[in-house]
């Protein structure tokens, strides 16, 4: 059986015993019934793992662990930050999903031309979203999500070299693809893509435009591919 | 406003007036309520699309189109064939949606070691989905789904070259990936990945290993990924 996972973001290197938060103790006592001495996984969010057992400290409503040991990750290479008109809430949801197994650093809802939806304004749901995604996939980094923002506000205070996902219509060059191992930004519209002023402000910015297929992708599997394509095109040595 | 897309199997270059499959006939006249000398779009799912209206001759079920014009589309280069370990219901749908928009050939559900789903049966739940799909990302081309098959027999039966989704230990090796624009398998495992013996046995192939990022990759996003990773490690001379 594989080895249950938990949300702590209190963990540091120096700590022996924690006690889970109320949602993960509840979760560890009452729902999945463990005992003291069933072996568990910490993850911190923020790089940080450990190998734990539930300790005899823990009462009825708090999980308290005993360390064994405990392992820093780096982030992976190079740093994605998502940028994403959101699509209704439950494909937003599956976005946030990939989004966390795919290993991006950030994710920004962008409110842009054709945007369909407004971001909704659920972020609690959308952080438990993510910390789901991230116990599920073992990513021991927890994507930091911003505030919804306007397109034109967002691409203005990016500094980072960036891709995003264009109307088939363009090509791609790799070679402008790059970004050395840095940070990379990557952006995707609604599914109707960016209007033609936004690509022309992306490729004002020397944005890379990226169309994956000949089709119409829905926003939700835009996102999975261009992180891909961010993936690959960024590691020419690897692949 | 976008003009609506209806599936209709029958179209042919010569067609003149036709008329609607039955269901595609009731969303047309009684869910959208469309009236003689509405504009519509016709994909006949096998790479033509048409131009059309209502024409007069439709009845209360019944929807006669008069083609104004027809276009063939060829298939996208390389022709993609998923074989997939299908996850459970709810997220093989997303799958075979996104393998739609992505612009694949045929899907073929594969039972292998570490599955944690059998195909439930639902083929024409199925079929709907990838219609939808198609009309949706508006592709010409229906993917052709299999019957479910086992890995073993799927993999010995199988001609093409191919990727498939691996666990992140293997590296990615540019020089094999390349199908010279012919056909390509695309092979995606469960969420626990291929069983040893299995990566041992696409290995001997001489299929190309690609693992997205460092963590654990739900069926519904390694699918997008690898479909990505196809098409740029095919299309070198594009990107």
């Amino acid at each position: 059986m594989q080895i249950r996972r938990f949300y702590c973001p209190d963990l540091t290197p120096d700590s022996k015993n924690i006690q889970l938060p109320d949602s993960e103790s509840v979760h560890a006592l009452r729902v999945l019934r463990m005992h003291p001495g069933d072996p568990l996984m910490l993850l911190n969010g923020n790089g940080l793992t450990a190998q734990a057992v539930i300790s005899d400290d823990s009462t009825g409503k708090k999980a308290v662990c005993a360390i064994l040991s405990c392992e820093n990750t780096p982030h992976p290479k190079p740093e994605l930050h998502l940028f994403v008109a959101p699509p209704h809430t439950k494909a937003f949801d599956l976005v946030l999903k990939t989004a966390s197994e795919l290993g991006v650093a950030s994710i920004t809802p962008i409110i842009s031309q054709f945007s369909i939806a407004k971001p909704d304004g659920r972020p609690d749901a959308w952080q438990a979203t993510l910390i789901s995604a991230m116990k599920q996939s073992i990513n021991p980094w927890l994507p930091r999500l911003y505030e919804p923002v306007s397109f034109a506000k967002a691409l203005e205070s990016c500094e980072m070299p960036g891709i995003f996902g264009a109307t088939p219509h363009h090509g791609i060059r790799r070679n402008q693809a790059s970004s050395s191992g840095r940070a990379l930004s990557v952006w995707v519209g609604p599914e109707g893509g960016f209007s033609p002023d936004e690509e022309n402000a992306l490729l004002a910015k020397e944005f890379l435009p990226i169309s994956i297929g000949p089709y119409v992708l829905r926003v939700e599997t835009a996102v999975p591919s261009l992180l891909t394509a961010a993936y690959l095109l960024n590691h020419d040595e690897d692949i």
